[in-house]
C-alpha cells in the first residue's frame, strides 16, 4: 500500500487573505474540488443562533451532490444578519465561477469570530488564487486552523474486492466544542462509490459516536460543519458489503478526528475516556459520559491529578440520566474507587499517578440496564482561560 | 430600629472537630436551636447522587416541625453508601440529646469533600461542646465555609401591625454552584408566625428566584440544601397582608444570599446579570438565562473584558429555549451591540470598560414573547481552575 493522499477525483489548496488580523502571513482560505459531482452528505450545529454558512450550505445540500468545499478561517460569518448571508452565497459564488459549475454545488463553510461581517473582497480575491493540486489537502487543513495549535487530518486506504477505496479527512476545532449535531469543521472525501441516501445515513451515525461524544468546554458553536463526500472514482461497488466496509472506514476516520480535536482542546494537557455502561439506555447511557466530560469539576480534578472521583458520580447525578447511587460503580484505570453504593478504600497516590498521564479511561457502571456510551473530554487549565478571556482582541 | 440579630426564639453557636485536615484552628461544626418547635421547609439538591443528610433530612422535614439544625464543613457525607445515612442519623441524635428533643425535630447538614466517611466521632462530641447564643449566628456562618472567602449572613427587621419580625439568614458556598432546587447551604430563620404549607410555598418560589438563579461553574452539588424555619415568637398575626410582607422579606434575604455566594464564586472577580426578556415563556426565559450564565467562554470574556458579545447569543442558541435569531437583541451595560437580527456597529472599549467593572448587567430580548428571567454569574479564572485542581490534596 502506498501513502495515501486525497482520493481520486478530489484536489485541494488555500491562500491567504488576511482575515485573520495579527497573522498575515497564515493560510486562512481553503478550497476543496472535485472533478465531477459527488454524493455528499452534512450534518450541521443544533444550536438555533446558526452561522448563514452552515444555512446556505444545508440548502445546496439538499439535492445531494457537491463539486467543492470553500471555507474560511478569522471570521465565522455568525449573528451577522441578512448581510452573513449574501455573503456566503457570495462565497460559494465565487468557487461556482472559478471551478465553472452551479452555485447550488459549492458548500460553504466558516470558523472564527462571531458576529463581525465577513471580509467578502479579500476572500473572493484569495479563492480566485488557489491552485487546487492532488497534495494541496495539508494546506486547507493549516488554513482552517484558529486556536488549534496543529492541523488534524488522516488518510486510510483499504480494498474492496480488488479495488483500493481512499477516505481522506481534514478537521479543526479547540474551543467551543461540545457538538450537538459536528463538530465545529470537519470535511470528509472519499472515492468510493455511495448512494446519496446511503452517505447521509453513515454521516449521521459517523457523528453521533465521534464528533458528537467530544466535550472541551461544553459550548456547542454556531458553525458545527461535517461534510461527507464521495466521488465514486475509485469505481467501487455498491454492494452491501462494500458499503459496511466504506461505512467502518469513514467512521473511523470521523472518531480519529475526533480524539484529534479534543488533545488539541484548548489549554488541554491530557484526554480522558469515558466508558459508561449499565444504563438503562443508550441515551441515558450517553447523557451521563457527555456531562461528566463537560463537567468543570471533573475536568479541573483532572488537571490537578487530584483523585476527587465525587464529582465523577456528582456530575452523573445531575446529567438528567437515571442514576441510583446505591447500585452504581466508579473505576479510574484500574483502581475501583466506589462499588456497588459504597466507596472503597483506595490507594490515593496510584490515582493521582492514572490522571498525571496523557490518556485516562474512566469507567462508571450504574447497574442499571445495558445501556452503553463513550466520550472524550479534555481537563480544564488556567490555559484554556487565558486563550479565551483575550480571544477577540 | 435597633441593629438586627437572631429572630426571637432562636439561638446558635458553633465549634471546632477538626473535620477539614490542615486548618485545625476552624470552626467547623454550627448548630442553631429553637426555643420550641418551629414551622420549617426545605428544599434540596435535584443531583439523583444526593447525600445522606439531605435524605435524612427531608424525611425529617415531612412533619414540618424542627427544633435544630447541626450542620459540619470538610466532609460532604456523599456517596458514603449506608454508612453515611447512619452517620447523618446519629450526627442528628447527638444535638437531639443535647437539646432534649425528639431525633426528626433536627435538620442535619454537610458540606466539603465528596466519597470519605464522617469522622462521626469528632464531631458529636464538638456538638457537645457547642454553647448556643443569641449572638451566635456570626460562628455558624462562619463554621460552614470550604472555599469561601468570606462568610455570608444577612439580617432584616420589617414592622407588620406594630410588631416588628426579623429574618436572617445565612449561607455558604463559592464552588460546586448551579442549583437545581436550591444552593449548597442556606438557612433562614425569622420569628414570624408561617403556617407550614405557606411556609413550604414561600420556601419553593423564594429558591426559584434566587439561589436556583445563579451559576459559578455548572456543577450542581450533592448536598443543596435551603431551610427557612419560623418560630412565630414574634407573635406576628397570620393574616394574608402579614405573610405577603413575611415572604417579601424572605425572598429578599435569599436573594441577597445568593448574589453573595455568586460575588464569592471560586476565583471570581466579576459578576453579571443577565435580564433576558421577550422569550416566548418564563422557563425559555431562565433555560436562556442560565445557558448564558454557565457558558465557560461567556465567564471567560467577561473575565478578560473581551466584548465578544456572539458567544452571549450562541449560548442562548444552544440553551433549548426557542431563539430565533433574526428577531433577537444584545445589550451589555447600556450599548447596544445586536438588535433585530443585525449586528451594531459599537464602540469597543467602551464595552470593554463595562466588562472590567465589578457589576456587569446584559439583557438579551429574544424578541418572541412575554417570558422573562433574570440570573447571576461569576467570572471563570484561572484562579478557578487553581482551586479546583487542589481540592482534596
Amino acid at each position: 500500500m502506498t501513502a495515501v493522499g486525497l482520493p481520486r477525483g478530489f484536489r485541494a489548496g488555500a491562500a491567504r487573505a488576511g482575515v485573520k488580523t495579527g497573522v498575515p502571513e497564515r493560510l486562512d482560505v481553503g478550497l476543496i474540488v472535485a472533478d465531477r459531482p459527488c454524493s455528499a452528505a452534512g450534518v450541521f450545529t443544533t444550536n438555533q443562533v446558526i452561522a448563514a454558512p452552515c444555512v446556505v450550505t444545508r440548502r445546496h445540500l439538499e439535492r445531494g451532490a457537491l463539486r467543492a468545499i470553500v471555507v474560511n478561517s478569522g471570521n465565522a460569518n455568525a449573528c451577522t444578519g441578512e448581510q452573513g448571508e449574501r455573503d456566503a452565497v457570495a462565497m460559494a459564488g465565487a468557487a461556482a465561477e472559478k471551478i465553472g459549475c452551479a452555485l447550488h454545488e459549492v458548500a460553504v463553510a466558516s470558523t472564527g469570530v462571531i458576529g463581525v461581517p465577513l471580509p467578502l473582497q479579500r476572500i473572493a480575491t484569495a479563492v480566485r488564487a488557489i491552485t487546487p493540486t492532488e497534495v494541496g489537502y495539508g494546506d486547507v487543513a493549516d488554513a482552517i486552523m484558529t486556536t488549534d495549535t496543529r492541523s488534524k487530518t488522516i488518510g486510510v486506504a483499504v480494498g474492496v474486492g480488488g479495488i483500493e477505496v481512499v477516505v481522506r479527512g481534514i478537521a479543526k476545532g479547540a474551543g467551543m466544542i461540545h457538538p450537538n449535531m459536528a463538530t465545529l469543521l470537519a470535511f470528509v472525501m472519499t472515492d468510493a462509490t455511495v448512494p446519496v441516501d446511503e452517505l447521509r445515513a453513515m454521516t449521521r451515525r459517523a457523528a453521533e459516536r465521534s464528533f458528537n461524544a467530544i466535550s472541551v468546554d461544553g459550548d456547542t458553536s454556531t458553525n458545527d460543519t461535517l461534510l461527507v463526500l464521495a466521488s465514486g472514482a475509485s469505481g467501487s461497488p455498491v454492494d452491501t458489503g462494500t458499503l459496511v466496509t466504506v461505512e467502518r472506514e469513514i467512521a473511523g476516520v470521523c472518531e480519529k478526528l475526533a480524539r484529534m480535536i479534543v488533545e488539541d482542546g484548548e489549554g488541554a494537557t491530557r484526554v480522558f475516556e469515558v466508558h459508561l455502561r449499565g444504563a438503562l439506555t443508550d441515551a441515558d447511557a450517553k447523557l451521563a459520559a457527555r456531562t461528566i466530560t463537560a463537567s468543570n469539576l471533573v475536568k479541573t480534578a483532572i488537571h490537578g491529578a487530584d483523585p476527587n472521583w465525587g464529582r465523577i458520580l456528582a456530575a452523573a447525578g445531575r446529567s438528567g440520566a437515571r442514576v441510583d447511587q446505591a447500585r452504581a460503580s466508579v473505576r479510574i484505570g484500574d483502581v475501583v474507587v466506589y462499588a456497588s453504593g459504597a466507596p472503597r478504600s483506595f490507594d490515593g497516590a496510584a490515582v493521582r499517578r492514572i490522571f498525571s498521564a496523557k490518556q485516562i479511561a474512566i469507567e462508571v457502571d450504574l447497574g442499571l440496564g445495558a445501556g452503553e456510551a463513550r466520550a472524550w473530554g479534555s481537563d480544564l487549565s488556567a490555559e484554556y482561560v487565558r486563550i479565551n478571556a483575550e480571544y477577540t482582541t
